[in-house]
């Protein structure tokens, strides 16, 4: 964990920026965006925003969110920082809409817009976990019979291999009592995040799921085959007898192809979710 | 039961409306809908006729109704009156097919359009609960399977905190003996809201369920997560082993922060049903 | 039953037409269909035909059919004549496709066309039952898990109340062993037909089912809901513990109500159907 | 196995071309295809370039396939090629991206395109079954459970037939140890061939199922049918009690008669996904 202790270390943050993230922060702001998207997106390319954007549209298109959802990526240009829309459909999202945030949750240029309430969920993951560049929380529909049984969520099939290492359920009933479910303040986030520990899903019982990744591609490829492999798994139980899951070595060996493969699946989403607007 | 004796009693009624609800139907007099709309829509503003559709295409859209089904709406300046679609599949409901109605379901003023069997549904809940403005009947399919087995309906997660309080079943058979399963009159409309009692939720055996609101989105977005709900829940169920709900605590707590975050759902249902008609 | 005997048995009957059926004919020469229209429906009323091709499209839609299945009508001026497609997927069926057929299943003016292998369905059904007016013949997926195994189909809720009765199952395996499935000759139409008896839907073991009607509303509004209602029913029978269905009483007032709505549906389909061309 | 043991010896094989093959490739060079679409397919008519890209946009279409998958023919002039798209979600494929590959997997004509890991599926498979023209690799979600359990996928109607002779499962492991699940060097290729035998699908366990037949339409049609299959026979199986399967005989008898109507799902699928894009 490396916090950030108040606005002035962000502001130093800021300032100590290199120079390739202040030429960025340059590119930006001479792009034919509107002025409000170059201020929300200070310093991040244009073509960071346009996944990002790109990712709320996906995993609507998926059926990984519905109205609610949200996904983030951490500033390219300041790990104490990450870019997220504000509270809206993420179907619905523009370039104008992704706001900046520090990892406390505070909106760095509001300017009215409302924010997410669990907008935790993502500081404090990007707090606890230098690797991660992008977080998916979504109520994501078959994952969360797992996150309500005993029922432990593994991998079916090849597709799903990072799930093989154990996917952890945060009940937030033990980490604070009775609550109305939400990760609305930074406590919560850490009890999240420290359920999640070095992996990459925690599902989260009574709610949904939390995905994480090294770029926006791969949290949302995660987030997609999470629910995808949620549906296999039921469908294989259901079948009776045992289920062959992957096993450890193969797992590991099949993520590390994830690596070489999974923006096949991004490039198709990317353009269907274009065509679709 | 605030029973409604006669259409003079309804003229009186009318006379008797505030100089708010005077100005709206003067404003939607004025509008610039075609003359069938704003007698059908008569001191109703605009923009809740212009809900009241959007709430017919939106529950077409998210799988809630499909050839049948229908959702009403107190009227906003008379609260013996409630406004509702002619019979008509919700997904091609236009403001001019909304008429009005008394609350022992007498149309005001059919001009010839036929009228659901119904209507009774909306009658009753309206006289039966004042907090209630706005009711959805559905065949809704993944709810249907709790209505005819002893399995309860229950929240599988935080969107469906309103189910919480526990979802009764209401029984024609018992109410009625043998019957053609529909709520064709005012007997059958009160014992269906009795059943209802002062839930959001009733489920109807052999038939479908009811739901109510505080106001047209809140209606809808608990007709669409009850319909999701089931089908996570019975997912749920199907892993084996026990499930863990919401408590009463949490679901009393996330049922609040519905309140603040259902429109999210509601502005993206209603541009999706927008843009698709 | 009412064989007819011969071809020329069938040129007596056309010669006997009614003078309703004559001026039928010679609206229906008379419009602007295209000649092969014209002579494919001879004596048809458009109107008719534009049903039947609305059927084929409507069962696509909504999942009845796939790229297989056919729906028939009986022809308005001769009882021992239908119209029936060219074998072609359904979803891709335009006026011109239309057929004509005698009860033996042989094409009237085939011209080339191709028809189906399975036409004897519908002729030997028409022959057996002088109420039928209409019959579908699919692989409708939800359906087929009842055809083979114990699990009786029944109604779980009023708007399948046509299932109450008793749905049979024709196993072709009984009536002529070994067989490619197929009901491909006369034979095996009337053994199809015998275990429909007098009901509105059989099931046909490892293949699918027939479902009649007294039109083609009426037809395809039963081969939608027994699809529907087969997914509802397994949902329910999934959930574990008895499941009510509705009872005998209840089934046969809520099957006339049907009579009065179900052509809410049929509009609704007919519209999107059309929209989606 | 009858290797090809250079590109040397590649150039003979294409020099011994058959006269009929010299004429094709003159045709396909003569078209009106771009240059780079003419040099992917030398010596193939562009119908069957066609409905090669087709047959991708259809598995996509149907569900077998999502971002990844891949089907592939046999080369019509040089039975030791196969053509496939360049490493693409199947949905996105062009005729530019048509390649060609010799049975041990190396693309004759590459231009630095990108190919897929497990083309020695396609190439080994070909090379042990020279009666199969067209291989589909999926990831078929409904089948995947088959592959993982102990439960047999059989055919629970007619339309899957091919199913009923067995359908065996590839085990990775058991050819191999601890792999990362991808059939990605040809020993593997020819383990998976071995396991297929002289049948018409394969399950892949953690993975998929491959699925080969006569032509192009032949093996998409067992490709989509084997996944409606299996979520018919699960639901079948869901419903407790023993499940009638087609027997041998009829299962014979049906799958003859798939030869003469699986063209008509083709036509529609062919249809349907050109009219999508």
């Amino acid at each position: 964990m490396r916090p950030v202790d108040s606005i002035a270390a962000l502001g130093r943050a800021r300032t100590a920026a290199s120079p390739a993230s202040r030429l960025l922060r340059g590119l930006a702001c001479a792009a034919a965006l509107g002025a409000g998207a170059a201020r929300a997106a200070e310093g991040v390319p244009a073509a960071l925003v346009d996944d990002l954007v790109a990712a709320n549209h996906i995993l609507a298109d998926q059926g990984v969110v519905d109205g609610f959802g949200h996904v983030s990526v951490r500033h390219p240009g300041d790990p104490n920082r990450f870019l997220m829309s504000r509270s809206l459909a993420p179907a619905l999202v523009k370039p104008d809409d992704i706001m900046e945030f520090d990892l406390d949750g505070n909106a760095l240029d509001a300017r009215g817009r409302a924010v997410f309430l669990e907008r935790f969920i993502h500081g404090e993951i990007y707090r606890a976990r230098g690797d991660v560049q992008a977080v998916v929380h979504s109520h994501s529909p078959a994952v969360i019979p797992f996150g309500i049984t005993g029922a432990p969520l593994r991998a079916a099939y090849h597709i799903a291999a990072f799930l093989a290492g154990g996917v952890p359920v945060f009940d937030i009933r033990q980490a604070a009592g009775a609550t109305d479910m939400l990760v609305r303040d930074p406590a919560l986030g850490r009890a999240l995040a420290a359920t999640l520990g070095a992996g990459p899903v925690a599902l989260m019982r009574g709610h949904g799921d939390v995905v994480v990744g090294s770029t926006i591609p791969m949290a949302v490829f995660r987030a997609v085959y999470t629910e995808v492999n949620a549906r296999v798994q039921g469908q294989a139980m259901a079948l009776g007898g045992p289920v062959t899951y992957l096993d450890a070595a193969e797992s590991e060996k099949a993520d590390k192809a994830l690596d070489q493969i999974h923006l096949r699946a991004w490039d198709l989403w990317k353009r269907k979710a274009a065509e679709a607007r």
